[in-house]
């Protein structure tokens, strides 16, 4: 299964309500055992980003909150509270479909993930897919349409 | 009202649960709006710290995941995920009680709070309390006497 794709499934799902089209799925021993997409707008919760809405998620599914041994694919490189949470969660791995170039934390404006002062270390992975980052063009074109 | 006092009584009701012993109160119009202490092992979930549990509480008493015009009064200077997360939710200001020299974000070990390549900024006030670090020394004393 394609995990990414499933991601991006969860990215559209918000993109249909209005918000900013991130989705993620947490993978563990080759099942998805949570998926979540961006809903800030939606709960009024500034927490409610796609990648913090898995971590709680899987954790209540294995009723754990260290989750060792599962890997995350993200359709957007995770900004610094999401980042923080994820190497806090343990997660062991993490792929990212694009880079955020204005608050990336996985190494584009800052890294959180990789980070020695921190003592935050994880497995990192790029995996480009085109439809994540033409997921948000589309978002912020439709976005200046409506101004 | 002393409102780093009020964030010190939810700190010491998170140490009577065995939690990090961390509190955090929000305050808009000098009236606290919400009040919160570290839940992460009780809840088993990494997000459940005070600062997140506060956002969420005031963000979710206002209707508004926009805290502009509210004050956060914690106990311990906040973790990065925290960090961020108090500054996209727009809080007017920062007070923190007592430095995180191993994990803190407002400038122990890194600068979320004020940090201009995120263009994240908030005005952040040390207002240090002996009891604040206190608590969590007797925490880790209590800790380190059971292993």
């Amino acid at each position: 299964m394609d995990y990414m794709e499933e991601a991006i499934k969860e990215a559209r799902k918000a993109l249909k309500y209005g918000e900013v089209p991130v989705g993620a799925v947490i993978v563990k021993d080759d099942k998805i055992i949570s998926r979540a997409y961006n809903l800030k707008e939606r709960r009024n919760d500034v927490t409610a980003h796609a990648e913090v809405l898995a971590v709680r998620e899987a954790s209540k599914y294995i009723n754990n909150w260290r989750l060792t041994g599962c890997s995350m694919y993200v359709t957007l490189e995770p900004c610094p509270m999401c980042a923080a949470a994820i190497v806090q969660s343990r997660l062991s791995k993490l792929y990212i479909g694009a880079p955020d170039i204005d608050s990336g934390a996985c190494g584009s404006v800052i890294n959180l993930v990789q980070n020695n002062y921190l003592n935050y270390w994880m497995d990192v992975k790029w995996q480009y897919n085109d439809d994540c980052s033409e997921l948000l063009s589309e978002f912020f074109r439709t976005k200046r349409r409506k101004q």
